[in-house]
């Protein structure tokens, strides 16, 4: 496993991560769940990343079982979660105004029902999950590096904010003498490449900042799985029940920029027939190419999964700047840069 | 319910709140109170207010038995009190020297105490009950801060300090890089306006100062229940034993503004009527109309009170700009803002 | 009682308040000690202040067992402590490296097991007994905001600082935006004047500084039991063991200060009897009409020794203008403040 | 025993301190270490020096075993710990990746399990054992100021560091108000001077830090015991089976550098015999000698070891200027200052 620093930071993350999105606590059983984070866990992964949103609680609930089944040393494990969406936690809907949001009083709220989800003292790195457009950025600079003073997260870091906000949050901590956040978790692929190469770039040099990205095979699309511009049986868009998985379904057959994407996956096939690697090592493998990404976090229902995609690393090499532009030639998406004199 | 931010906190509170002020732990019953705070959680309230002083903490002693007794989760509520006048902590009038203020003893011990009787780890709201002019703004602010550092309240407020009083408690949270009051609860209602409407006003842009009023029926006038001239029998003012009833008891025949008062209550009648709601109603709906407000502050003896508070949120669109007008005409109390160039 | 500020702060303390130097823990039986600890709070005395170094801590031992049997609730009391001289902490005087002085270790470690002998969670205030030259000012400001930080102190103050070394403890709390010194503890009588009116001059207004004096009667001189410059039978001077009482035993014949003083206590006898009180009560009410002083600490080895300090306050308006004048002959020793421009 | 402060801190510090370092939970028994440490203790050594990594946390086991065994109060004890090398808290060495380094989560993760080793509620001094270039000195020194101020430590140092990082640590750590790096522990001995004497030239006055050196014996060589220049049988050199002693041993025969220091260790016997002392001792009491040295920490397998460093004490007198100049004049290594106008 090749580990790196997250951002700017003396943390260090295994380059391929394992997140329990839509799965763990999900439509994947818990036993597959453990199966995977151990085949994970066994392949040098040390880097575990859920949400309190995810399933509800569930996902937390799972991984926390799995940690504790396991034994594994807590110091072994990079654990995080994000803390925006905890509306599970209220008796009903309308009970949950204060159970989203980046409030203090839900980022403090949140993350103790996290850890109590979790079984863990801590966690290592803590999201804003998504900006909280209604709370001023001093209450979230300060909620954030509270629960750190209090010894529940190590690092705090943002999931989808603008670099406006990012840098803002960092303007405000710096006033404060306080913590800014260190890591941003976008999403990231050969088919969504713009505010990672381009919105962020300012902030890396200026204020460290690491990114750890979900998505890096498009929801499976850079897999190859839907070269048929069809959904395979048995698959988890086939199946899933989530909102989010049958929204895209829904709209599957319809969506013209599916579509696109999914051609793109089809023109990179031959690329990687020829590497002697599949689809998604090709595309994992890209994006870890980025010396600016910390992590790439995979999701997998089955342990099978993970060796496939940790085998990507063995391919690095093989991502020659020749074949690199030949990766850029199909997805003719290379963001341009604007020159700017001062960050 | 609608929700309000409270100030330009994150925290979402219901824009009608209910007080356990002279009512629950005093003459009003406990389990009445208990009615009175479950009709007000099922009809989407989710603030509750009280104080140290209220009851000699028997209204913190009820609101905390109601809470525990119907297993709300802490999320759902937000919970404020408020700390200056905890005499009957101590074992004689001569020996509460401490128990009263804002030093950082009293600050420290007075939550401490009311946070055994809610029986809960912290609120979310604590409050200075009433400026201390002999405690420097120093200590006042450093008291605060240390008992949310503590995690024994996400914010401070203040209730009835002057604005120059607010100001520089923010001056001085600001110089020490520490939170400052984020809300502050003055009387409002239709017969009582210059503080807020006037007074504050250069606190609302520049420190996002949150209002949460008690008194909008200006303890029952503006029900239109002394319409007569009299004390109704049976009433509260009628009935209750606390200090502050008995002396507006005693001077009511004598007292000039109480007269006054009443005459502007009569005359809003007619307003009322034809909007087909009651007196009480138009009063809370006129201050609810007021967007500096975060919440209105309510007390109640039957559960019947709350249902009829609440209503009045459905006629807020009845006060148009013509009602409003009229409204005007009768109370003849609007403030006269002064110009400032600055804030 | 009367009760007054301590210096700037919010909180009140008795003008009169009861120490346990050599008393408590020492030649004082517990039992005495109990009963003078009751007399005094039943006088309303809320001040108790005792050390580390009294009675190698018995001193705070006795304290602790007193208030723990009373059940006098924490927030009547005003409890202080000191901080410097713990080597009886050590196994031996040579382990006692670190048990004294401010080093940051000794403060949390003193403070700790000073907690521990009172029984109590914290003390109102922490006195520095005298200063720690071989300590930066800075590490000594930064622990006793440290151990105010965690709870086990509301204020800190010193105990026979220079003007100087307090003005620098309050140069570096501002720097650090910490909280200074608020109380200064000197000797102060009449026999003793120049530091409390002179040096600390400068440091009232700037800094708000309170005082605490002990020994009001000069070790019992000025209540005029030496008046026949002996040392009566059975007094505290001529039994007590401790180091302190056999030093002055020692010396008490050939100490020419110590006749002087006698002489003075003699020449005082005529304006007390003119008065109607004790020379000890005049003494007493002499230190109380200086608007600096925040409480005198006195020694009791008798109930009725307190009765009799605290009926020294009835008193205070006897001493007019005019006695005040007729004292300052008698004594010689009015400091002559030096004009300055700027404080 | 002689105690010096801690560089600028308030902390006393026998002036020969004993170190665990390949000794303790390694090839010395428990019941040797244990008879060392309490002869240490016995002589007035109070300051008692280990780290996670020594023997892969079995050194501060032992030492934790021996503290408890004899009740050795605490106040009586200074204890240091370092942190950077923890990997055998991991389950393999590639899960060891954040169980290493000076970032948060491993100074706080690292440090609490010391703790537990130690069996202890914190140290007195915690270092960093060598710097950690990829962690960035803001991280660094928010890591131990957290710790510190969570009651786990009172002062931190640096172990190996350079002079300009540890200046780096101080002014990141005066920009954030946060306390600095007190102390650094280098090697220094007769044939090792140019760090202490020279590198950390401008850091003594600027920023008062003090030296715990190691090796102040130079491995043993200094005690003469290596002058034939063949390894004495049953030494810990001809047995310890440490990786560090091993490697050392390999290339004893063929060390150009060992050569040197021993032919200055034998030229340095006539002045030694002349005095009357061992080698040992006068090798000690030359680094003791030097003002800046707070403490020189020796190891010891045998109680008599201690007796013979301690007795060292007695000799500091016998450097008189005149052999401190034949002493120079055998090792001609002393560093020669460059001229610096501002420090």
């Amino acid at each position: 496993m090749e580990y790196r620093h997250l951002g700017r930071t003396g943390l260090k993350v295994s380059v391929i991560s394992l997140g329990g999105w839509v799965t763990y606590g999900g439509h994947v059983g818990n036993e597959l769940a453990e199966q995977c984070m151990k085949a994970a866990y066994d392949a040098g992964i040390n880097f575990f990343d859920t949400a309190e949103a995810y399933a509800r609680g569930d996902s937390e609930r799972v991984m926390g079982e799995v940690i504790k089944k396991f034994q594994w040393p807590r110091c072994d494990l990079v654990i995080s979660t994000k803390i925006n969406w905890g509306s599970h936690n209220a008796s009903s809907t309308e009970k949950a105004q204060n159970c989203v949001g980046l409030s203090r009083k839900h980022v403090v709220e949140g993350l103790k029902a996290s850890l109590e989800r979790l079984q863990l003292e801590y966690v290592d790195v803590v999201y804003a999950h998504r900006p909280d457009r209604d709370t001023p950025m001093e209450e979230v600079v300060r909620g954030f590096n509270h629960v750190i003073e209090r010894g529940w997260a190590f690092y705090w870091g943002t999931s989808e904010w603008t670099s406006e906000e990012i840098a803002d949050a960092w303007r405000i901590a710096d006033k404060l003498n306080m913590i800014g956040p260190v890591v941003e978790q976008p999403q990231y692929n050969l088919l969504t490449r713009d505010k990672v190469e381009k919105q962020f770039a300012p902030l890396y040099e200026k204020h460290g900042l690491g990114i750890t990205c979900f998505s890096p095979l498009k929801i499976g699309v850079l897999t190859g799985k839907y070269n048929e511009f069809k959904i395979p049986e048995g698959s988890r868009l086939a199946t899933a029940t989530d909102p989010f998985t049958t929204s895209v379904r829904a709209k599957f057959d319809s969506d013209e920029e599916m579509k696109k994407n999914i051609q793109a996956a089809r023109d990179l096939k031959p690329i990687a027939d020829e590497l002697g690697i599949t689809q998604g090592q090709l595309a994992l493998a890209w994006v870890i190419k980025n010396p600016r990404l910390s992590s790439a976090i995979i999701g997998a229902s089955k342990p099978e999964q993970i060796t496939e995609n940790v085998e990507a690393l063995k391919h690095l090499d093989k991502l020659t700047p020749e074949v690199m532009e030949r990766i850029e030639a199909v997805v003719k998406n290379k963001p341009v840069l604007e020159p700017r004199r001062f960050t």
